[in-house]
């Protein structure tokens, strides 16, 4: 019998049969009631894994499609952007923002750490007139994490918009849109809501609304503009009564993916979200704890900047990163990240996001990586990086949810 | 018990229990060989639909969405785009070409009519330096069909790019994308192919990648470039061998979608393509035959322009629309699509672009939409209707496929 491997990647990450289940549905039209309930329902559950008030819409796409819609409809070619870069991901907003004609400032840091408040205050005070900060929370290409809430109070301070790339964040860590003054909250359905991919996610701020009242031109783009979803969709209220208006879709909606999302948000709230916050935290701990003792180093320099949902590990030198991947997942069924673009081989990537952040995989995983690097020539101590990750987890068991 | 209803909605369309159940799959990292394989596999069948040897390329979208990534990905501000408008969705396609910031030109006629060629080429004659030509082969918001493989020669003269939205014909009715010059046929998951929303599909000439190629600037997107898939998916050939390159996705891609489309392109071919071109335009003669027998008028003037997927009825003076698609929707299961826009309430719409192109839909809806009528005060010989599009079924039976 061939192992059933498990995907340690971060994102997508393994869905559950309870929400694949959910997609079989026969056809519908997106403006029957039951399916505009459907959609209610849906931004309602994911009100609560924001953390937010706000308005939350969701449509085709992915998570850079996600940040590039919420880029579109609130920046006008010349706007000031200013991109905090220290991972692939960060670069990306930085280009997205450029295509779209914004004039965009970067503020780099080293990848390996997050970034000191103090810089992006110094940067906003020296440039005038920013309209909008872009910080990615949790640098998927890295593992390593920004401190998205102390950024958000400066950038409050300083009158600009402030977008925050939740991809690899939201609903596996601790993301409190409205305490964090984040106005755009950009995410995805596949990494730790554990759905299947094919949605973006966005939660928009009155503030971004306003801003995209006041444009002068309409977005450069038809399809992703969100102010259409101000227009044409979220009921509003008038003299205290609410008015539903056309609630047209601004884009076709993906009915199947919108009922896995909705059975997987379900999935997520019963076992409740700081529940989660604190089991995928747990295995962060246990990883590190684990790498430390088979003698390998964290791609993040401190631990105050290391994701609680993706570990990465520095790639030891003179060992092929494919060949590491290789082995682990064709010989213990281990599926695990490799580096992207400037960081190509030099880092393994292993999210804990999913079911995956409980002890059984999270132990086969450093197992895996252990052993692959011994087969490959490295001498290390795997049970020494076994017991240390085990010792992190205690006596919390290993039970996993039945799938 | 209650009747189980039916889509004679333009999209989405019923989605076989087969197609259905394609999506129940464990999550897979997009770089897995296998899923691969399935991405490739999927654009070969979709190339035997599109009648191209060109590329075709798919991604989370809708129709909309394709069509803004065609012209996004060739068009930079300033050029001259002559779209070709005669419904909803040909002022769509000009609205996207002018948010992209397009010099757009439009070329009008009635919408009850499809374009006469010989205006598209006097237009074409006047205006020098047209980039591209946006035209939509079958007007979803009315029924009408445009002459696509005429204006393509034209198209072809004057040395300017040809761009299709194809949405509501392809897979059902007869789009030669090679034969008619098409440079960029833009469609979507969930009309004639009857799979689950949530994807765009487009074919690429070898002009087009020629025209992203020679932009001066990137365009405006990131995630919906289509040049990304020229760079890094599309295997290339160098001295007669291929290089596959790093087969890296431009944009995460949808699996579940993915497999769910690529089992309904097998079903279609299974059934063969031209039989089914034959089938929905058989169900269309008969529907256009019934709806002449009750007495109403047909939306496109002329039985030229009569789509071989939609049926676009007008809508009885002094009965309003909403309650005619309600008692056909409420009494007799039957979901039938309404005006958009500029006709709100004009038209109902009648789709024969999946299973529902057989007999017993058909008959089924032209009792419904006939006993409506009636029900709302309008004297019709319902009977009659039905036994004029018997005749045209003739004796063809009325087998349904098992779903």
């Amino acid at each position: 019998m061939q192992q059933r491997g498990f995907l340690m990647t971060p994102g997508p990450t393994e869905i559950s049969t309870r929400v694949l289940r959910a997609q079989l549905m026969p056809a519908i039209e997106p403006g029957d009631p039951s399916f505009i309930e459907v959609m209610d329902e849906t931004a309602e559950l994911l009100k609560e894994v924001f953390q937010t008030k706000k308005d939350v819409v969701f449509f085709p796409g992915s998570g850079r499609v996600t940040i590039e819609s919420a880029l579109a409809s609130v920046i006008e070619p010349g706007d000031k952007v200013l991109a905090l870069v220290n991972g692939v991901f960060g670069k990306w907003l930085k280009e997205t923002a450029q295509r779209l004609g914004a004039n965009v400032l970067e503020l780099a840091t080293e990848w390996r750490r997050g970034f000191d408040p103090s810089e992006v205050e110094r940067k906003l005070e020296r440039e005038k007139g920013i309209k909008l900060v872009g910080v990615v929370h949790n640098e998927t290409s890295t593992g390593v994490r920004n401190p998205v809430a102390e950024i958000g109070k400066i950038v409050r301070d300083y009158g600009a918009l402030y977008l925050v790339d939740t991809v690899s964040s939201l609903g596996g860590d601790d993301v409190r849109t409205d305490d964090w003054n984040i106005d755009l909250s950009c995410t995805g359905c596949y990494k730790c809501l554990n759905a299947p991919p094919g949605l973006s996610i966005v939660s928009v701020s009155e503030g971004a609304w306003k801003a995209m009242e006041k444009r002068r031109k309409p977005a450069s783009t038809f399809s992703f503009d969100l102010y259409k979803w101000r227009q044409t969709w979220i009921p509003k209220e008038r003299g205290g009564k609410l008015i539903w208006g056309y609630r047209r879709h601004p884009i076709e909606p993906a009915p199947h993916l919108t009922y896995a999302l909705n059975e997987a948000i379900k999935e997520i709230l019963e076992e409740g979200l700081h529940e989660r916050f604190k089991r995928n935290a747990l295995a962060g701990r246990a990883i590190r704890s684990g790498v430390h003792a088979l003698g390998l180093e964290l791609y993040p320099k401190e631990e105050e900047y290391a994701s609680n949902t993706i570990t990465g590990v520095m790639n030891p030198e003179r060992i092929a990163n494919s060949d590491i991947l290789g082995i682990m997942r064709n010989k213990y069924g281990v599926v695990a990240g490799g580096g992207l673009e400037e960081i190509r081989g030099k880092v393994i990537r292993l999210a804990h996001m999913s079911v995956t952040s409980q002890p059984i995989y999270v132990l086969h995983t450093l197992w895996a990586l252990g052993s692959a690097l011994r087969e490959l020539g490295l001498t290390l101590n795997i049970d020494e990086g076994l017991m240390c990750a085990r010792e992190v987890f205690g006596s919390r068991g290993t039970a996993v949810s039945t799938k």
